[in-house]
């Protein structure tokens, strides 16, 4: 069976290479040399070095049918040989956005920010997975992260993405947000 | 800061005396004299003599915001003193449903089901705590535990709105169903 757990651990090892570490909101994250990424909870033990991030990954929230179809025809999947940059977003919303209701968090996420319509738009160079962390524990230090694979040549329309997507609404009701950047060697 | 993780103890031991459990669909669960339950994780232990199941409380995931303001306006808590019974219905659904996008699961669940319009007929009476299991872990045995409570005057009414909503297009999707019932004591 797959797992739909996923560690990251900041510390010295593993095949991705931290090239920086960047608090975009909020308070930042310890800095470290490695990431390595576990299909598997992995327990934030004080022998670690850095930090454990845990997420999992599940059903999307706000996605309609047409966009799904539009997402499975054009994203492609991580681990290309090509894509040898990596970004690690890990993302706190605040109580305002998980007071809203369903029909409010879908018309900031889509109407008004286009959030899927921005992402479709970077497809399929950028690769992503989506993990959740709100619900694994109550007490995780984030609610989102995202882990995105691209190939160096790729970088400028990461970061243009990135752009896009803190300038809309959405972004409003991030509370924290860490920008991790990784080559692999 | 008050829990948003709750476990289910089945044992012999607690407040909450069964009275009876019932698999409505799919495996049953193993006999216990007794429930305990506990705002905290608990991990299952070769030592619990019947089961535990966990579950967290989360943000609504269909309801918009006219239901919203019903249910709040309508709806009691936990813990009444004149609500003696009460019952823990496990429910797990199948892969089919995790499949639907978000707008294809709001059609079943309320234009088709009318899961909320239903629960609203039966409030004040019957007071109810939802908790999400299938983002904890990635392997429960069930998807949600709801917990309701209500006095015993009242458990003609909760039968019957338990039939309406066995008898929906969204019960077609649920494979895996047991009904608790306990009364305090």
């Amino acid at each position: 069976m797959t797992s739909r757990l996923f560690s990251f651990i900041g510390g010295n090892t593993g095949p991705w290479r931290v090239t920086s570490a960047r608090a975009v909101a909020g308070e930042p994250i310890a800095q470290t040399a490695r990431v390595l990424v576990v299909p598997d909870l992995v327990a934030d033990a004080s022998s670690t070095p850095g930090w454990v991030l845990r997420g999992i990954t599940s059903n999307e929230r706000y996605v309609v049918r047409s966009e799904k179809d539009q997402l499975l025809a054009k994203q492609q999947g991580l681990g290309r040989p090509e894509a040898t940059c990596a970004a690690l977003i890990p993302i706190r919303k605040s109580p305002a956005w998980w007071a809203l209701t369903q029909d409010e968090r879908r018309a900031i996420f889509e109407e008004q920010s286009h959030h899927t319509r921005i992402g479709l738009h970077y497809l399929p160079a950028i690769a992503r997975r989506l993990h959740h962390c709100r619900d694994l524990s109550g007490s995780e230090p984030f609610d989102f992260l995202t882990w995105f694979e691209f190939a160096p040549e790729n970088e400028d329309s990461f970061n243009h993405m990135l752009v896009e997507l803190r300038a809309s609404p959405e972004w409003g009701y991030v509370e924290r947000e860490v920008d991790i950047r990784l080559v692999r060697d």
